[in-house]
């Protein structure tokens, strides 16, 4: 019998010049895929070229964190952008990313969308079919068949299987789900677990592809090829270490979904 | 006996949004290397993307036109960049401006720094040497050696001859040259010919390696393997068209430097 | 009996750093307020300065012309933003556009909101309350009761009218009209009159207060304190002399709704 | 005898968007004068307005810190700016915060340049002279004489002393001097004072007109209307807080040299 199989990621780079927000050198320790912040909501030059640098140093799968065009509101203004312009914007923001990993010797071997698009996406069929037509873009320019990174029944993941993008799904650690699967909302409370053995424990359970609670307290089976840890919380990194400390300890593989890395 | 060859370049995609400054259709039925703006000093992505695009069709060679981080100047506001930074910011463009070219079935071929990034590095060896530490980078990224196309006698050609990057040089023909083969300064009258006659006279003459009249009435022999248009004056494109024109009926061959295009 | 009263509206200083898109010192020899850009969708320092110089010189009110920070897509990308966000970034611009107005001798006198935001208040009420908020903030700090430059019938509109902001409504010569006397989209076919003698003529039955031609066919009455003439097209300069000269000639008065100018 | 009296400057509001690096709050319990990020090179606008209430709440008097607009570099790249752009993009920010800070009862009352445009200031006339343009413009605007901070000996002092704007003089309280009275540069070992009993024995020693020692251990004489505490680092508050009591303790006055304010 085989040992059951996930992937760990979690938003890395999302400082801008003067500002940092995420402990990469302590998340590249736990993680198993970064998905790197390209400068569109975060993510300046320097700081793109040393997360490629180390995360190739330590066989971690980079990924290209794209973005709607919003510094001043981190890319979580939800913004309509023609398809035209937003699939040329994700593929401008692969390719700027792809420089550096490549450059180290690795490559960009998945996208996944950040904040407000990250969202937009789960239903909005017309920028999801623009992400993956950027990431067509991208996979034409690098010979690489990017995957993209995405929530359990969003619209970019339909729109991926028509367009023939390989896609993964993610589950969140720290996120209460309800009876259907979704998330339960930000707004609701209860919706963030922020008990670190709640968050560890249920880490342990989705990769096992054991049954969690769901927020009504039945029992809910979660599949997904990844764990999404967040990066920009205070204490993130040691999360992060806890659970794959735990992930490893209970007999699970961890391992990157795309990219060949780890 | 061969040919006299030479190469027409000029700067394309210089609108940013809604703002358009260069004809760039027209252009590309005239020029041989197309410096397409990366999104730094002007550039969107749906302009790179399209540009590219028809450059690749047309046999036009690409190179990125970086600049410093400065929209509101037009990148034309001489900047202090930390070389880590700079040199992480050219490899950003055209990494960038690289995923449309070859999506489109091309490749970014050279570089030519924009604006007061180009002056800069006519004497600042230490900017010249992080714009040459970005090329490189760029380069591993691509497997492809990326040339630069500078000013002769400029700090960038030496930074480039230093570390083996293929260099190219550029002459202006409608621009006054002084007696040591320097550009007159824009500052001074005269420094700009505005006469199309006497700008395609001078181009077809540089082109054949014969002697130009320099700002003192002397003659001056200017060796340059690449002839630069401006493509942001209005009758820009009609000039430029005029210039291949005298070029090809006076037995000048028209080849870019880089890339294998044209 | 008493004159007609009209105001004229365009927007002006629409361009951004090198780029230039409406010819400011024509357009206001035409109209008696101005819109002029703040920075966030196009608008530059200096060029606000410019032309709120020439504003004042000329006796031309001066609005601000609020936008979402866009400028890649030119304040046309609609956005979620936050009520506490947009309000104080409605206030910023205005505040920055009146240091150049008062500095001249004038102040500003209105907000109109630009491209996506005025279309997206028309009908949401959070974003026309932040929106009102902004305006508040800007009044508050400038001694002066700023007003709204609005579509009748839009959320704005309420909302002014709900916080006690003096608000006004302006029509469009240049558009069809709907039986409702909505604005038909422009999608469709017709939507926008590009016959410069229907343009005026239906500038002056506006102004006159008799009725157009809805694009049914049938008579529709239109009231508005504000004809908006566009800025940024080729010709619009001329087109709205034209408008101006014919309101003069059929007896209309023109003059600024607010600020006391003109 | 009158007490010696001095203020406390700090940087505040030097976050941008999701990112912060100045505890805001706990630095307006401290400091008499607090410079105020205006967005070229931090500082959105709803933290402009939340800095500008609470400073004006607590009687802390506000100034403009003006930048190069420089959001990746932070403001530290020294840059060219023709003198009519920099003199209208000091005098944009100037009444983007003034409209916060007259919203909230007080003004802006005095404009400190920040990171590159502070240093070029000190010896670059034309810029100096620019700056104090855009100073000039934005009193106009709002009816006050806006004072400027900056180094004894500075360019930007002798021009505003040339155009009759007041100005004032600062002191480091963490900085090593040379015995000239000029800060020792950052690049020298032992610039900058770390162990906070010696901030606080030269705050008190500079506010009370006596020698501190210079880097070669000889006694200096430094004098100063203000003393300016850095706000982003570890600690800052926490020390600002120790100077101020300190002063208050050994009987110096604090109190802010421009507004009127505390």
């Amino acid at each position: 019998m085989t040992a059951p199989l996930i992937d760990l990621n979690a938003d890395l780079g999302e400082g801008f010049g003067r500002w940092r927000l995420t402990d990469d050198d302590a998340l590249l320790d736990s993680v198993t895929s970064a998905n790197v912040a390209c400068g569109f909501h975060a993510g300046d030059a320097p700081t793109m070229r040393r997360v490629c640098e180390r995360a190739v140093e330590r066989g971690v799968t980079i990924g290209a964190q794209v973005s709607y065009l919003d510094l001043a509101g981190f890319g979580r203004r939800p913004m309509d952008v023609p398809r035209d312009e937003l699939a040329a914007e994700v593929a401008y923001q692969v390719g700027a990313l792809d420089v550096f990993a490549r450059a180290a010797g690795g490559a960009v071997a998945y996208v996944k969308p950040h904040g407000a698009l990250y969202n937009r996406v789960v239903r909005d069929a017309e920028q999801a079919a623009a992400v993956i037509e950027g990431v067509q873009v991208a996979s034409r320019a690098s010979g690489v068949a990017l995957a993209v990174l995405c929530l359990p029944g969003s619209a970019l993941l339909s729109e991926a299987d028509a367009a023939g993008v390989p896609s993964f799904t993610e589950a969140f650690a720290d996120r209460a789900y309800q009876a259907d699967g979704s998330l339960q909302p930000r707004s609701e409370s209860g919706s963030v677990l922020h008990e670190p053995d709640a968050v560890v424990a249920r880490s342990v359970a989705i990769a096992r592809h054991e049954p969690i609670t769901d927020a009504g307290g039945a029992p809910l089976l979660v599949s997904a090829r990844s764990l999404c840890v967040h990066g920009d919380t205070p204490g993130a990194a040691a999360l992060a270490a806890r659970v794959r400390a735990a992930l490893e300890r209970d007999g699970v593989q961890l391992r990157a979904f795309a990219g060949g890395g780890a």
